[in-house]
């Protein structure tokens, strides 16, 4: 069985960008950031990638937000043995989606993320040590914010686009509130307009498991004499997240009820891994605690539960009335995590505000993970997309 | 807030049955329970409670099986004191759905359980240590061939119904295939021919946190010197459970985003009580912990993992038209985890087979829980159908 659910899909490489190389900037060194939990913070640094050429009159920028457990490794490889592309490398590339051809694509690890930019791993200046859960608490706004920040240290004056799916969807449109006029078009894949009680519920679970998992140490496991984390109780947090991301029929199709390597049921409790489905997750929880710091996972996930357009706004319309940027709003119909309705509910406001909106509802098995995996048919959609903004 | 979702709608006591008794049974002595896993088992001790009057034909007997955390105290008090009553006490009692002025209700702790029936906290007769997880493996029908039994036990010839919800509801499924002549009648409720892939994947989830809990000590934590079992990991298998038996609109309705004793965002990672929702689940996993053997939780996830009429029997139609009893099928519209689907799956079958079947899908918002809340609907629905059982 191929464990890979994403991988399968993945375009030959050679449509592929090629050969790509982290980069990194150092922002808010003068003035240090203020983030809206009130704390004050510098200097920042910042791991991005570029795909494609910035043109002579800079108006060809498309900055692509990541989601809660990616990073700025959107497309390509760093060598030609790696394994694996970038994480939306199907989407971005010669005549894709996001047509590397025509366009110059940023992707930047988030605040408070592990991958490069500035986060709970990072040294503390002040202390020599790691911040652990001394980082402050972020939102999607302070995000943005440090994301803004790269553009215009990259002398953008005005993206095309920014594109993003789940949490990279929240950073999108907190962008359209936030620097409303440095953006020509919005795309909000697979999101909403916040986070559902039930989504915050599955995370405070998960957030639960790495807070009892005892080698979490309050969050100062990078001292740890092994060097371990809460592996444990982060490989538990992913597994239960990972369920939210599939759809019910997604499941049923790849795993059903199969056996794992047996043909009959093996009656012991300890074997963890009977079913195929089973397997997958302790696959996918293992997998990800290798790449993945517990402390970003507990910081990105309390930065989702606490967006919320309407409560910040007022309403949605007021939220997103402030930018005169054009709208692709896309769902997936199999998407529990953020249901179609959520996009039907920016759509109607954006109409309400009486800006320039395309929804469209993507049929697709995936559930969630859709906009991951189905990436022609979202190509087909963003390409023409852009192509009108480019023109407008 | 109340922190008590199910018990705001419990019915005054004065129509209750009034002060109940836990009885035992100890089954299998001469002859051990062989169980479908292939152990060879007993003597099993069996704790159950009776309410109403067994007639003198021994005709008005209805048999209770209760879902994966529930036990034998579906209804009354123990004491007057008692600040519950059973689980299903709006349900059972004089002119109720289960009306006690006319049958003689069953309800008894499952094999594998905690609250009085033989499970892995029973002592082995061979070692004078806690089974743990030297119990065997069990499944849905060694639990009802336990409770049939039972029923003989108590001079039962043929029970006028078997009623359950849930992990209950394949109780009642399986006695229609395992004992299809000692029933007259099968009471279906909020469940399903078998437990979805996704269903499997949360309960796997919940044994990973258990089995990661270092107090689980291999599921000896009977003899750990401070007494305490995987309290943290159990916690978690709960509340990620109990987000599963709600909807998301019940969610909505009844938390929404509201935060916990507080106007504004804490901004402190720590605090994991901050949503009134994470209050909720907290509060339910560490209730839940108080009353609930870890090793049995396994052991029950497992067992409905494990059930599955279409593969034991080649078809549901197969499995269930083993018997002649007049079948009630009850889905509500909110219950995800057991959606109206496999209840129309249950349905179909039994028209195929030729059998006697109501369906009814319920409207409620409370999803899979509506079984154990919406009592008054359930009702009055189940009381003119075991009339008429009654009657033909």
């Amino acid at each position: 069985m191929s464990q890979e659910l994403i991988s399968e899909r993945v375009p030959a490489p050679e449509s592929s960008v090629g050969l790509v190389e982290k980069h990194f900037a150092t922002l808010f060194a003068e003035q240090p950031l203020r983030t809206d939990g009130g704390a004050e913070f510098g200097p920042v640094e910042v791991a991005y990638e570029t795909y494609g050429t910035l043109n002579e009159a800079r108006d060809n920028a498309v900055f692509v937000c990541h989601a809660l457990t990616g990073d700025s490794h959107a497309a390509g490889r760093y060598e030609d043995e790696d394994r694996k592309p970038g994480w939306w490398d199907g989407f971005i590339g010669p005549g894709k989606g996001l047509d590397t051809d025509r366009y110059f694509v940023i992707c930047a690890n988030v605040l408070g993320g592990c991958q490069g930019t500035t986060g709970p791993g990072s040294l503390n200046p002040k202390t020599e040590q790691p911040f652990a859960l001394d980082f402050p608490v972020i939102t999607v706004g302070d995000i943005v914010t440090v994301h803004q920040g790269l553009v215009r240290h990259l002398g953008i004056e005005k993206l095309l686009a920014v594109v993003g799916g789940s949490l990279g969807g929240f950073q999108v449109l907190e962008w359209a509130t936030r620097f409303p006029d440095a953006i020509r078009s919005v795309l909000a894949i697979a999101t909403g307009p916040h986070l559902s009680a039930q989504g915050i519920a599955f995370n405070a679970v998960g957030r639960r498991a790495i807070f009892s998992d005892p080698s979490f140490a309050k969050g100062r496991y990078y001292a740890n004499g092994d060097g371990l984390g809460p592996e444990l109780g982060l490989a538990i947090a992913r597994m239960l997240a990972h369920i939210t991301y599939l759809s019910e029929d997604s499941i049923e199709m790849k795993f059903g009820r199969r056996l794992q390597d047996r043909d009959e049921f093996a009656y012991e409790i300890g074997r963890e891994t009977e079913f195929q489905i089973e397997s997958y997750l302790h696959y996918q929880g293992s997998r990800f605690v290798q790449r993945f710091d517990a402390n970003s996972y507990l910081l990105l996930t309390k930065a989702m539960d606490y967006f919320h357009l309407e409560e910040s706004h007022g309403s949605i319309a007021k939220a997103l009335g402030r930018t005169d940027a054009r709208f692709l709003v896309v769902s997936y119909d199999t998407d529990w995590l953020f249901p179609p309705s959520q996009s039907r509910d920016i759509t109607a406001a954006l109409i309400e505000a009486r800006r320039d909106v395309s929804y469209v509802d993507l049929p697709s098995p995936y559930g969630h993970d859709s906009f991951l995996i189905e990436v022609d048919q979202l190509s087909s959609i963003v390409g023409p997309f852009l192509e009108r903004t480019s023109a407008t």
